[in-house]
């Protein structure tokens, strides 16, 4: 089980992260001050929710902004619709341009960009995050279904390969033998890959594997403040509390 | 998944079971208050540990008694020192007989027996637990390590085999492999089995099914009231909100 190390957090196994989903500017800060206070280790900013996404100073600024107002490290995500995200009036090439500005900005601890986007452009997001000593996490997410073990697997090396320095994986399970799928391949990532990794089964019948993927590897859980993200999210304060009665009873 | 039914309690799924290890009358009768006050939904009394289990009238009296002053479903078990019970004096058949008295004196709800006896005494005690209407648990624990995903299939499959009620699995991982070995037979046996399976992986390691075990199929989880009787069991408080936390998430 390998940790992610942030510089502007004690290492904290697992991680828990809280996405923003708002739309304006005062939306976003608002709702970061709220979710701020519940606690979590890390807020994600899913900037494909945001209306404002093509003013890249704006974004930048704002996610500075976000950092500032709550001490908080920041994931800077824009999630493409085909895995799960909102639908944007940006090119491909414009959210890359969009990502190499918040890395010059410095304005995120970390970056997440799906491995299965053009490899340049996955490349050019990899150069402006390590340009900018900014972590990229590279994920893979399947809101249909769950591939098999070994295509899980696979996704789990690619992101390695690319350069990533955290793989991340996410499945909509159709029943628990796909849970079980995912956190098999999970363990066995976490034990073969030099990276963390992270994963969850999403919506109700995945909603275990966000308290006790952790168990099998996973560095990170997504909790929810005000507003979920993708299906399955805990609540922040059940999500802590839960995490803390099996470091008690693991530890 | 399928819910145990207790004549004496609502279906609950999955149902949280509290040991009794004290080695006296008086010191049980305290143990099952003090237990019985955190809310468990039943109490385990682990007559092994008891100094005199070879008096069958004075067990019978005390399982009668513990479910009186309680108010809870009972179920009576000897565990055997092959499978991580206490060393006692009595010969198997004796300890046959004594399981015959209880189930005479219908002072329990559940017996549990482990399959692995030798068959003639596990047919004694089907039949007599049969007879006075208890249901039985046979059950199988390995406190060395885990065997196969094949083998613990086919305990599983043994026990509905031999006739059993429910079927019970306890392993001892080796690592977090082992971990989803267990939630992995567990699944399975769920789903072949037209009766209730309950199992869990022993140890700091397996800390994790006793929680979220309930998700792949597991009917009943062990909490510790006051002393535990196997390792790696949560304090009951813990496990009620752990498993009210994934109810609330996966219901």
């Amino acid at each position: 089980m390998k940790a992610i190390a942030l510089k502007s957090a004690a290492d904290k196994y697992p991680l828990v992260c809280a996405p923003l989903v708002g739309r304006t500017r005062g939306a976003v800060l608002a709702e970061a001050a709220a979710v701020a206070a519940k606690g979590p280790d890390l807020l994600e900013w899913r900037v494909d929710f945001f209306d404002d996404l093509g003013d890249a100073p704006a974004v930048t600024q704002l996610a500075a902004d976000i950092r500032k107002a709550t001490g908080l490290p920041l994931l800077f995500t824009r999630r493409c619709t085909r895995e799960g995200g909102q639908k944007i009036s940006l090119t491909e090439q414009q959210v890359v341009q969009l990502y190499a500005a918040v890395c010059r900005g410095a304005a995120a601890d970390l970056v997440d960009y799906e491995m299965g986007n053009d490899p340049q452009h996955v490349h050019a997001v990899r150069e402006a995050s390590r340009a900018a000593g900014i972590d990229m996490v590279m994920s893979f997410h399947d809101f249909h279904g769950t591939p098999s073990l070994a295509e899980l697997g696979q996704r789990f090396a690619q992101a390695e390969q690319l350069g990533a320095d955290i793989a991340k994986v996410a499945v909509m399970p159709r029943g628990m033998q796909d849970v079980l799928t995912l956190l098999q391949a999970t363990w066995a990532a976490s034990q073969a890959l030099s990276i963390p990794v992270v994963s969850m089964a999403m919506g109700r019948e995945g909603a275990v594997t966000r308290l006790c993927g952790a168990a099998f590897g996973s560095a990170m859980s997504f909790g929810v403040g005000q507003a979920a993200s993708a299906p399955g999210q805990l609540p922040i304060d059940d999500l802590q509390a839960g995490l803390a009665l099996l470091r008690k009873a693991s530890g």
